[in-house]
């Protein structure tokens, strides 16, 4: 037996996130039936983290037992004659038995995409998300900061989740402008249901002046969802690297 | 009556390019008859420049007489409204009666995108074009230097332009490259039919090193189509400003 890890790219557009459900179609059903159809044998593959239907990723990974023959830095090219045009299998290989995607993972890194500008998007409007009134990036950057470091996450966190503890740590956070377009790098080690896009929610919320930069330490503290502001929408987030 | 300029942006995948074609929906058409329902007129836009089926614009600029009491500042949002999520006005002015956005133009500017990795686009494929084999960017630089200037372009043509001259002058061309993203700006004060692509085809060859550095000038002397590179797919063009 094999434990071969895989690092992908997906548009997330047509997909219910990476998790199987069952009202729609996921990434893992998806490559999990390529790779069957390759090895024939019924594959479980175990992704870094889910991900929100919707979200995009640079670099997703993922692994999975298998007693194929073919040669594990040969498997990706193989899977990708068999996937949908939005998703592509980058590298592969093989590695130690103990390794988990899930469990192994040291932390990632986000982005999410704002376009800022009275009209809509057009051009790749599929992975931005719109903000029509003029947001103050200074303002928003310097509210960041409250987030780096070992916080309890409870005000940033939806309800559904299922982990022990809303504690996490933010490592980096910044935020890049180029004409109308705001990038938002968010890097921790781990994070919670919906942590990311309420996160950005709230920083917008700075953005725009109805919240100011001192009251996102109070959010914080407050350790209450009703506070923070809303989550914004999946298509503009793209998960960019995973650590181990 | 009046001349009203509008400034566009739109998404080329869907169209058979600006101008109306019997084969296919236009962007042209799409607006004229936007604008149509808007002034109960029969609209005749003119448009800067034909584009070729699938290419993109940031900005697009067009005019068209109307007797509508509409205020001219106002329209593109009405426009606007009646239009698909694949194009958009960006303003609407009035402007002089002898306005007219195709003879005016002083000089365009597009951008061509690469994407330079082994594995075909998954992210963003609707506007890059894919080269697997790795290119050498800064042969393409020196290459690009050639074409600056004024030239007979007729190398750079495909047949089936309609122009009295082949003679054109390229103000700017440079190139960005950022990560596995090539971008070829080029400015002039007029393109050729598919001259942009077909530049772009021939610094691929040099990128490739199938050609030399030095060849370039010996294409454009040759005055000769079947000397030049390939024309590179539309997906990858965008009309990214255009000058008066």
């Amino acid at each position: 037996m094999k434990n071969i890890k895989i690092v992908m790219e997906f548009d997330g557009k047509n997909y219910k996130g990476w998790q199987i459900q069952k009202n729609g179609i996921s990434v893992q059903q998806v490559v999990e039936e390529a790779i069957g159809l390759i090895t024939q044998e019924k594959i479980a593959i175990i992704g870094v983290s889910r991900t929100d239907s919707g979200v995009h990723a640079k670099e997703y990974v993922a692994n999975f037992l298998t007693s194929s023959s073919i040669p594990p830095e040969r498997f990706y090219a193989a899977i990708n004659i068999r996937l949908p045009r939005d998703i592509i299998v980058i590298s592969s290989e093989e590695v130690d038995l103990k390794f988990n995607a899930r469990y192994c993972s040291l932390g990632k890194t986000y982005c999410y995409t704002i376009l800022n500008r009275k009209l809509p998007p057009v051009l790749y409007r599929d992975y931005v998300y719109h903000i029509k009134y003029k947001l103050d990036a200074v303002k928003m950057e310097e509210a960041s900061k409250y987030f780096l470091g070992m916080h309890d996450f409870s005000s940033f966190k939806s309800r559904g989740g299922s982990t022990r503890t809303s504690i996490r740590t933010i490592k980096e956070l910044y935020i890049k402008t180029s004409g109308d377009i705001i990038k938002i790098y968010i890097t921790g080690d781990g994070f919670l249901y919906n942590m990311v896009r309420i996160i950005v929610g709230t920083l917008v919320e700075v953005g725009l002046n109805r919240i100011s930069v001192k009251m996102v330490e109070e959010i914080l503290d407050a350790k209450d969802r009703n506070k923070s502001g809303k989550c914004v929408p999946a298509k503009g987030l793209c998960l960019e690297k995973v650590y181990y």
